[in-house]
Formats: structure tokens, C-alpha cells, sequence
């Protein structure tokens, strides 16, 4: 992986395990690239990572906008420590700030971003899309990452009712092989839906 | 469900919680469906359940098969012990026999048998399926739960070699249900590939 | 398979391509197994299927209630043409009776019924549910088949506002085989969310 | 996207229809995008694509390696058109070479490669591996998509019985949105496994 200064672009992909985790939940690899391709990041993107967790989609996409910012919203002081831990870890800590709070409160004084990823939104997700809208910048992107029926629902509903976005939706049933023995077993992940709304 | 006696059959999908477990691995509900609607288990069938596990299959079986019989092979003590047990806690003990050993060799006692359910094989299922082949009656079904890429592979290819059967398969990837606050998110379970094969 | 008479139930598993089809989108196999294994049809249950389509979730209802009744609602009256047709195929014509009309409107002289199941809604869920609710007998059941996130939300909202079910849900991805060449390819179907609800 | 000359790598993720198809099988973008990331293609790196088929996955490893060089491999002459269209759609041919042949024969003019994608193998996937394992440079990678569970069980083998290889395995079901009317279906796609072998 490459950390920038160099002009070298991170591919996304980093291992789960090279993560610090503790016992907050993490959006698995698979989903990571899958999320962190579909964004659109370009070297000096400004990122928000809304429900940021462990931070592996933060430091990521930190990782691939060597020139931008990446704000990372968390309400959970031990998920944003172990944010705060991941960042220092891939040597991202310069332009990956940890806002601890609520969205969509927490989003008030970042303004003019490029791409917006969603892992978790408290239930506010109206509220939280509302204020993207307003501030979000010509081109930019919106990737949610929904493991509920309903957060699906109500995203794709309010894409449907705002003319400003095109968006597209994929559902992702990823398993692992595991060793069984002399076999290889797969073992099933929870399927996520990967939404992508493109500001016209 | 029904246990028999009243002519009226047992149609699968009993409940995994229902069943005594242990650390032994469970056929899922939702496969045990496929996999003994699959079966064309009559109520007069002679069935051999092959790796049984806890025998929530092999249960299953028996409630259907009312006037036939289950065989149910499996070489772990701990849950040979458990499917007695099940046999008991669902009252078919009568039509439930437990063979303690491995197959194909634990398999030598018993001839003539309708349907046989493949949970586990213990890495021998091509001689296996030779003595099945020998001693199935005409019209019997075979139906198999695999859950390594390797056995699937070496089932269909005896299949494909062996111009007695006919054949095909399934992959099935189910995930439940689960709370998470006021939301439904779904957790994943593993995939699994279900064969059937047809005696022609 | 039994269609009646000699006090053998019907388990459920016949292949789609036994049913007359044309253009109406079908219940799949594997789908169709799980649905009404899951919905404890009876041999004397009274069930109504709103949404009927080609029939095959209503025809396979009728071979299980062999003294029950089964009513089929369906608004194209190309389907409800392929619904008599596939009754007539099966030999269930006496007790599966095709309802012409939309839901909830097409369910007002039907009432004490046992067994709901829902495949297509025409977009009017929380009506049906509502009229459903009224005129469920105890004891009874619905089963949905969703094939959109907005009709499982809605659903699923629904039941957790309302103290008279327990409910589950699963998401089944299946996949067929197919044969390419000398291998086994397998097919992807659409996923399907598959809820369970019991009248406490 | 980015054709190269900046400086700025080139993230996978070309929506499907922007490639020139035809009735040739092409890696969907859900697949590319996870085989792209997991193949740790650098600028300069010098890629093999055995059964390249469109080319989609030549041409974004093209874009990615924008001072390397990619060899497409493809036995089928209406698909090898297909990926020089397709490259010279993408601004590529330069460093993206189509060989007609069957691999292993077509490989045997190419040596010290980094990574090596494998679409299609054409029953010869052993053969095909023992010719990499000979060429491959220190560090390289293979990432296999396979669609059978025959090819997935011989590449899984092959890696097992050799200890130049680390190698994990992921299998992905997606689905993607299709409008349903008002609402939002799920359109299933086919399973593919993708299995990563890196050089130890």
C-alpha cells in the first residue's frame, strides 16, 4: 500500500487483520473495495465518513486522497479512539480528522465535500441525506453501506425523490473459505447493499 | 408437527432451536427443507442418513416416513449420543436406528434403501457412493449437503461418470434475520451446495 | 406427488418446469418449497394467495390441504387464465378457486382463512395486512415472498408495530446449476425475503 | 478514469456498458473491481490475462499499470477483436497486446510477469498453472475468477500441494437494483469464486 508523497495512488484492499479492532464492527474487505471503488476518490478529494467505526474505510480512503481530507463522524468515544489508533498506524493521522458526535449534527462545520460514505447513520438517515444535499459539491458522490431493510428502503426512497442524484444499488452476499480440514469451506458473511448516488 | 399414527404427514421444517445440539454442526432449518422436499421421502421410505451429525435430519425423516425407517450413520460418540437423544425428545425412536461408525463400512449391514442423505462424508465419498450405487433400490434418490468446493466437485463428477443417475444442484445462501435496535439486519449463514440425484 | 384421496400429504418441491408457464413471473422451486413448508399448511386448512401469478404456490397449496380450500387472487387476467389451467393440470380444480380482482378489495367475502400467502401486492401491503389481520383465524399464518426492500420494510414495519405476530424473515440466494461443457456453472436466481408470521 | 501520463492511478470500477460487448462473456464490474484490487497491480507492473474474453479486465489493468504492459490471452478470434476495440476505446493499445491462442501454448512467448487474472482456462487449468508457477516473478500474483465448482476445486488443489503459494478464496453473489416499477428489485447474478494466490 502506498501512503502518498510518492504519486503512487492506494489501491483499496488493506486485510481486515491489519486493522486494530477491538469490538467494533468493521466493514469487511470485500465491502471495503467494492464501496471505496464505486466513491469516485481522486487524489485531493475531500471525504465524510459518516459512522466511521474502527475507521477502515477512513483510513482508506485517507490512504487514496494523499492531497485531500477525510472526516471521520463517530458518536462512540471508543470507536473514535480506535479510529484515531488506525490512523496513526498507516500514517494517515495528517488528513484524517475524528469528529466525535452524532450525524447529522456532528456534519455542521465541514462544508463543500466530494464523496460521502455512509456505514452507519443512527437512524437519522432523512435528516443526514438533507444536509449532504445541501452542501455536498457539483459531481460528487454519496456510498451508503446499508445491512438493515429499512436504511435500504429509506435511502432508495429518498433517491427516488430528489431529482438531483442518479444512484445505482448492489446487494453483496460475500463468503470466505476457511480451512476444513483438508477442504475448503466456505463460511457466509452478512450481505450488505451498496448504494452509489451520483450528484447530476 | 406430526409423529405418526394419524396418516397425516410430517411436513419438514422443525424449528433449529427445537432440536438438542451440543457442539455438534446442525443442518439449518431452511437446507433440512430443500433437503427432504428434495428427497421425495414417502412414508413407507427405507432412508440412510449418512454423517447425521445431530440427526436433525434423520429426525425429520422419520416423522415423515411413519411406516419406514431411518438409518443414521455418524462415527462421533458425542453425537451418535445426540441424535438418540433427538429421537427421543421427538418420539421416533422406534423407526430411528443409530449405526455408530464410519461410512462407507458402517454402511454394509443395511440394503435396499429409498433415499440416502449425505450431511458429512469423511473425506471418502467416491466409495461411498460406489455403495450406494450397489445397493439403492430403483427409483431411489440421493441427496447431498456439501459444504466444500472439493466434495461438491467429486459428487458431480461421479454423477457426470455414471449413467444411472440423474442429477443436479443448488447452491443455496440464506441469511436470517436479526434485531439490531429497532431495525432488521440480516446475518449471514453459509452457503450450501444441495444435490440431488435421481436413480433412473 | 399425492393430489388427494389416499391420506398421503403432498410435500411440496414440484419442478418449475412441470407448470404451465407463458409470460407471468413464477415462484420458483426453491422459494416455493420453503414458503409453504413454513407456512404448516394443513390437510384441512382454508388458504388464500394474493398475488397468485402462474398458480404454483396455489396448486401446490391444494395438493397439501387435500380437504382444505385454497382461493387464488390475481389481477391479469392472463394469469388467472394460467392459474386454471395449472389446477386443471394437477387435478385440484374442486379445491382452488381463482378470485379475478386486486387486493385488499378482491379478499372482501373470503374470511376465517389459516394460511395467507403474499406474493405480489400491487403496491397496497399495509391494506392487505390490515384486512388480513381482521379475518386470520387464530393460530394462523402469513407467509410473504418480497422480491423489493420497500415491500419487506414495510412489512416487516408493520409487524413489529403489531402485537398480534411473532415473525422471522430469511433472504434466500439460490442458484442453479447449469451445465457448461464438460463443467457445472452455476446460474444465479434473484434473491427473494421470505417472512414469517405466526398469529399468537 | 484515468488513461495514464498524470501520474495518478486509476481506480477499477468502468461501469459495464461502457465496454463494446457482443455475445462474448464479459467479468461483470462487481468481479472486476474485487480482482483488480486483490491483484496488487502496481504502475509498472507486466500482467497476464489468460481467457480475456471482452478485455474489460485488460483494459482497467491497463489503466492501472500505466508504465507496464498487459497480455491479453484468448483463444476465441471474435473475442480477441473485442478487447483491441476495447482497448483503443480506452486509450490503451499501447501497452496492451492481444494473443490469439489457447493457454498454456499462447503463453510461451512471455516471461517475468507480476500478475496473472484468469477468466476462462479452457480445461487446462493445471497445465496453465504449472507454466506460471515456472514464469511468475518473486512477489507475483494470481487471482482466478471461476465460475465452476470443478476449476475452483482443481486451481484450490493445485494450491494446496504447493508451497511457493499463499492463497484465500472469496465467493461473491451480487445482485443488482432493477427498477420494479415504483419500487426496487434485486436482479441475482452469478456466483463467482475469486481466489488470490500470491507468491510467498
Amino acid at each position: 500500500m502506498h501512503n502518498g508523497g510518492d504519486g503512487i495512488m492506494h489501491i483499496p484492499g488493506i486485510s481486515d487483520d491489519l486493522f486494530i479492532r477491538g469490538n467494533v464492527p468493521m466493514t469487511k474487505e470485500e465491502i471495503r473495495i467494492l464501496t471505496l471503488c464505486k466513491a469516485s476518490i481522486r487524489s485531493d478529494s475531500i471525504v465524510l465518513d459518516i459512522g466511521a467505526g474502527t475507521g477502515s474505510l477512513s483510513v482508506e480512503a485517507a490512504l487514496m486522497a494523499e492531497k485531500g481530507h477525510v472526516y471521520a463522524i463517530e458518536r462512540k468515544p471508543e470507536a473514535a479512539a480506535l479510529i484515531r489508533k488506525n490512523a496513526a498506524k498507516f500514517n494517515v493521522e495528517a488528513r484524517l480528522s475524528v469528529i466525535e458526535g452524532t450525524a447529522p449534527d456532528a456534519m455542521n462545520k465541514i462544508d463543500n465535500y466530494d464523496v460521502v460514505l455512509i456505514g452507519g447513520s443512527g437512524g437519522n438517515i432523512s435528516e443526514i441525506l438533507d444536509v449532504i444535499t445541501a452542501h455536498i459539491n457539483p459531481g460528487g458522490r454519496i456510498v451508503a453501506n446499508a445491512i438493515t431493510v429499512q436504511n435500504t428502503a429509506a435511502i432508495l426512497d429518498y433517491m427516488k425523490q430528489n431529482d438531483m442524484y442518479e444512484y445505482e444499488s448492489i446487494l453483496i452476499q460475500a463468503s470466505r473459505l476457511g480451512k476444513a480440514g483438508a477442504y475448503d469451506m466456505m463460511i457466509g458473511m452478512n450481505p450488505v447493499y451498496i448504494i452509489t448516488c451520483r450528484v447530476k
